[in-house]
């Protein structure tokens, strides 16, 4: 489906970053969500660069909301929501447009659309397309809320500095969905946001891993070929720019354990509910939620746009070239995807428990 | 689309562990596809367990075509492959029915489907509707290679040993894809059976890393969202029982690099050809294909049915239990989930390649 | 999504006339619907050619289950159902294998195949097929009658003579469903059989409309845009081969009525439910079902294969030629196709009831 | 997908009547399609009411194209086009908001989306949303011609006065798609507009059929089950508000035929190429395409909305209650509705090319 995605609730995204306007339409939503416009421009806001290492284009994400909405309430019909872009200065990339920014879509683009594609600052691959992603998420991650599903996200690894882990996830989601740069530990926080600066100075950039969690999921969600509850994630979290790697749970730092060690073992709480006693399945059996946090990493590779000269090509004329990228660019995208990644796995998981418990599922 | 995936070709999966068959549909195949048994039977024997520590389960796996197919070529209406069940000992079900085995999807799957899956052997979600996986996808592996495009998996990881990377990917991939146990260093081989064969001894199991390449493929294949090649290998990929993480390129391990170090520089080759120096990205930029090697890394975990006794729940009468799983099951299914991992790239690749270039272009 | 279809429940048919078996595979089915084996051996009676006038291939019919049912229930995953193919006669063929049957897909197979299609019989093309979707579709008429939604058919006009009009819709849908050739007015029945007889003797064949009801449908099902009630089953019903047109409730019958005239006035009813006095649209308003029983026509064209020579062409040669087709064909199906309608209806009904009301809609 | 529609090429339609906007996403359009203003000018001028008997509400369908074109040419990405309202009044509708205009969705969507839809002129249900379509839909229809495939529509059909059919199918199109109110005989469309003025003096509304021919189309594109070119288009038409029926060729009008009427020999024409002598089967044989004009007629239902007094009911307080319709109505809509079904039925066989022959087809 392209720029589409979901079954029962399906997100389309639109624009470019030098275009009139991102937007996105999601279609399927329940009828009479409450449409919160200060939650959605909070979480413009999160995606939103801002302090001493942020990009100098700064959008003022004034949203509209085109459809699908009356008397404050989801209609049920098709809600479009865009964002106008009112501070993209293209000048910036008229010299480069014949240039493969290394790490970008530039090439790949090309050569997938021959040429007709809006070069001017990455065009629809540019990040400035998540802030429609992060409008429409606001819609649904209030609405999970309603429901008692609460998502959270932390900066897990940034700069090679790690934060600590999820404790209480309760509080701990409650206090991450208020922060500008998400970290559970403060100090971690400041020591990124230093290394961060320093990284910039050298005109170079940073990535690092980002933990989500999940909790309020019921079991039973998900299926077991293909729509696994991992795979639906995974397929629109890898589709974010710049996500390279996910894993569930503890997956990649646990490859050597056994059996008996990743096996998370049942066991019936004092409040009579079936849990697990160790999570590192990361909430899903067989690709379907057990009722645990769902729990998720992601890799978040470093921004390619850097300063420092590179080597690269003119794909026009097929010859070996040097570039600066002098655009308004950010060091470290991280703290700003994380709420992209919220937004996206609000979706996925709207669209597997409206599938299974229907359309009228998220209606208040 | 749940046990459905794909856009242009649409492959189904069905069938229990216990049942009569499992089997797989393909649908939106090319015409004109050579159908060549003797690799189905091959990459069959690639899944199926063997050697001194492989399940005493042992299917013969003889398959049938049952529409699709004719004068052994496709015929581009919907192709079925069945594989009858012959070996299955349901007794040795009937008295663990309640409990959930650690790992696997018994609890999920009863919150799920209310007590009406078929749990003998794990039913629906068992590993054994993975040799329909495998069946299909011989059928476009095969498709692929005349195709110049070429898949292989080795072990990369398992069981605390590592294997050495891909070198040169061609003759590497040939070397894999003719190897039950695939590994490019023959050493470490032999050191991770070693290791598997002790596991086992202790009522364990293990699990580890695969990585996989993928050669031929053109640039230009993918979409910026959601349908990133990214997206949609993780999607099928993450699906498979067991796999818990995926990473493109090398995503979680150079979560410290900077962007000057995970940029891949392009260059023009002495071809003409427009390459990157490096391949940290995996030969995906913005989520298409760049003309590199498509290198991902998948964690399959270890595998959950040990005899080991551990520590669960009887679900229907949410009380703790003690188990330990008695059956017929592998220490190790990395081995045996390389050639799952490579039947379902090639489906997604015959997916995208498809939908890019028309029905016909698998056609011979 | 070519060879399948349905949103929330998928289904996929596969198979050849004279391949070894047809099939289907029905996807997302709820958990525990009771499978009655014998109500799926009469409705594939009432799709099986029979009496004076039917071909004389006679298929037994022997369907099964090779997977998705466990003790007697559906487990809510995929069900596969087949259908070997006993009787085929693969050699009435042979010889017309290049001539384009008038009426039929030969030619536009070949066009589009390019020759690898399967000739024998239509291959894929063939009615054939359908059994498979009775027998899928039986499943699901089963769960619907538990739900208190019943489907009949009856052949509204044939070679023609015409059948009374639906009167009062319960008692006369239960009749239709135990009739071997259905129509509401006996008389009529035993003049359209007459009339296809002595049209079988010329060497020709007929056809007609159907018209179908559905009662017990709740109001509120189905989209505005694109997935209408009618859309949705306009698109089933038009795969099936031979019919070629639809309409809901009076549409081309109406075509000069006034506004006035085709408006169904509302009232509330003596139970205080909100019906309509007429039914001029079929139950649909917006796309979306009222509550009203649910009319439908769809007109069956005669049979393409008829032993009377006619001008056609051979496709590979592309000369001018003539054929009489001498296989086994009926001269009318309408009676055989009202089962297929049946079948297909209860699908995209039960695939829109379980979108709106959650995967469990039609368990038990 | 609800209000999505597509496979290869996907459009997504939103907006409400009295809401900021209508608008459509077509994603998956190939790169390099030349986008002609001024013809999606003159489209929307056709689907715009005018003269005598139209409606009093004069939008004048200003469109915006927000993303997906560049430099004149689309970009391969989702293009998103855009109509704002500016001429809606809705205060017509308060008094109203509870009451169910007889053929009209109000009823049925409140029954589905419990009071939250936007009642106002009908919502995302109105005519106003085909605005979006015609617009989006005017890119695709360019497109094809420049692949010399031409789609023309006339009013078959109207208020009980006939037109004739279509004679040399390229110049008969070429005059319907610049003319207000199509149809082949000038003197029957004199007649049709004087009934149709004699009928909105009475505070009534007309209806009637359309018949639709595409020239220039390959052979072999549809699908057996279930995407056959029939059902596909089908499925387009049908969820356009008010047409309520659809045929291929003569279907019903051909009911009481015998199959050597109704089947189309094939013969080789002077220039080689294989034709049928008739073409009652409008095109299509076994869902696919067999080289000769696409035929089809699709049946408009009156304009539910009509001034004369009607019985209804007032959906909330369930009473009975009488309505006269005072807005801004049409008393016929199908000579606007016509341009729209050139629209949908372009868009449909857009997708079902891109689908067999590629992303790139439309490319110039």
């Amino acid at each position: 489906m392209k720029n589409s995605f979901g079954q029962s609730i399906i997100i389309t995204v639109f624009g470019e970053s030098h275009g009139d306007a991102v937007g996105a339409v999601i279609d399927g939503l329940a009828p009479g969500i409450p449409v919160d416009r200060s939650f959605i421009e909070s979480q413009l806001g999160l995606r939103r660069p801002s302090g001493r290492t942020g990009t100098a284009r700064r959008e003022e994400d004034r949203f509209e909301i085109v459809s699908g909405v009356f008397s404050g309430m989801t209609t049920g019909t098709p809600l479009c929501i865009m964002i106008p872009n009112t501070s993209a200065k293209s000048s910036d990339y008229e010299s480069i447009k014949d240039l493969a920014r290394p790490g970008h879509a530039d090439f790949t683009a090309n050569e997938k659309y021959h040429g007709f594609q809006d070069y001017r600052g990455g065009g629809h691959f540019s990040g400035r397309v998540t802030a429609a992603v992060v409008a429409a998420g606001a819609v649904i991650i209030s609405a999970l809320k309603i429901k008692d599903i609460r998502i959270g996200t932390h900066i897990f690894r940034c700069a090679g500095i790690g934060d600590r882990g999820f404790g209480d996830y309760g509080p701990d989601i409650d206090k991450l969905n208020s922060m500008d740069f998400a970290v559970l530990d403060p100090e971690a926080g400041i020591m990124m946001r230093d290394r961060i600066e320093a990284i910039a100075a050298e005109g170079d950039s940073t990535g690092g891993i980002l933990e989500t969690a999940v909790i309020g999921l019921p079991a039973g969600i998900g299926e077991p070929w293909f729509d696994s509850a991992e795979s639906v994630i995974s397929h629109a979290v890898l589709s974010i720019p710049g996500i390279k790697g996910i894993q569930f749970g503890d997956a990649f730092d646990m490859a050597d354990a056994k059996g008996s060690e990743f096996n998370d073992p049942f066991t019936v709480d004092e409040d009579g509910k079936i849990v697990t006693v160790t999570n590192h399945n990361g909430g899903v059996n067989g690709g379907i939620t057990n009722g645990m946090p769902l729990v998720f990493r992601s890799m978040v590779k470093p921004t390619p746009s850097i300063s420092r000269t590179q080597y690269t090509v003119d794909f026009v004329n097929r010859k070996n070239r040097e570039i600066s990228v002098t655009g308004r660019h950010d060091p470290a995208i991280i703290h700003r995807a994380r709420v992209v990644v919220d937004s996206l796995t609000a979706f996925c998981l709207a669209d597997l428990l409206t599938e299974h418990f229907g359309t009228d599922y998220l209606c208040k």
